[in-house]
């Protein structure tokens, strides 16, 4: 089954496709999408969610994992961050009704690093040594890792809106005993 | 032209369809799209794009011109109405790139009633004494036809983003002269 992780951002986002076979997990591909050179926010939503509907044609993933919604400080970003979410999801959607899955950023975190308050380069760190040496572009790239992690190893455990569940009972150390 | 204005939502939505023919501004269908009874907000956005789409294939506005985001005070209807907004603009700018107009609220309601703080029942009325006897079913369908109006009187002034702009110089009174 291909996973696409999405860490969704208005100015960039993160992807990542992994594999998850059995209990096996693999690495596929990962990038970072800009829109920060389109000033013009209308244009940018348009962009934001062609790149989206590209990729999912390019990879076909069977489910979606995304990042759900952060409260960030400023109403404008959260405004901005909301929209583009949006168009990145209407992208998703109607062509993967019930196979798209959110997390909260909390739960992601203690899912793939063991820590609900791990730092972005922890969990960069945490990437690389499960999957091997990795290229992240940015750190919106090795979120998007971790959010399709995240994902495989809570499958079936459908987290709907920013509710806060527990973590699965499957620890990361028993999906990647081999590696860690 | 044709023009359809949206007054987004995440739980209805109103739309009005209008042609400008010169000075002329004609009435031609509205209504609202309503989402609430959709729990799941991944669903519900998925809805919301379609819903958007076939009324812009059912329509085929030259130009859209869609309310600006209303700052609301809660945090969450602020997520939830702006990544509802985010799926109706990806279905609306792929395909009328440029042609994506929005104004904000203040803006809109001084353009077609020439007061700026018009309550909505106000706004309702002003539109019945101009296009003649509509049974709108919601304020929304009622703001939608404004919406609608003020990027008819104000076509040609590009406004992007939230920034306020002063009304057009052409008064309602110029345009409807006939009737009021």
């Amino acid at each position: 089954m291909k996973i696409l992780g999405i860490d969704p951002g208005s100015r960039k986002a993160g992807w990542a496709l992994i594999e998850k076979k059995g209990r096996k997990t693999i690495y596929l591909s990962s990038g970072t999408l800009r829109y920060d050179k389109i000033d013009n926010f209308m244009d940018r939503l348009g962009v934001i969610y062609a790149s989206i509907e590209e990729l999912m044609k390019e990879h076909s993933p069977d489910e979606v994992s995304v990042e759900s919604l952060i409260y960030v400080k400023s109403v404008t970003s959260l405004a901005k961050l909301a929209q583009a979410r949006g168009a990145m999801l209407a992208a998703i959607i109607p062509s993967h009704k019930g196979k798209v899955f959110e997390y909260s950023p909390n739960l992601i975190k203690s899912a793939v690093s063991g820590y609900g308050h791990a730092d972005k380069s922890a969990i960069e760190k945490t990437m690389k040594m499960i999957f091997g040496k990795i290229e992240f572009s940015t750190n919106d790239e090795s979120d998007a890792l971790a959010i399709a992690l995240c994902h495989a190893l809570n499958a079936g455990k459908v987290i709907i809106g920013n509710k806060k569940t527990k973590s699965s009972s499957r620890s990361l150390k028993s999906v990647f005993k081999d590696r860690i």
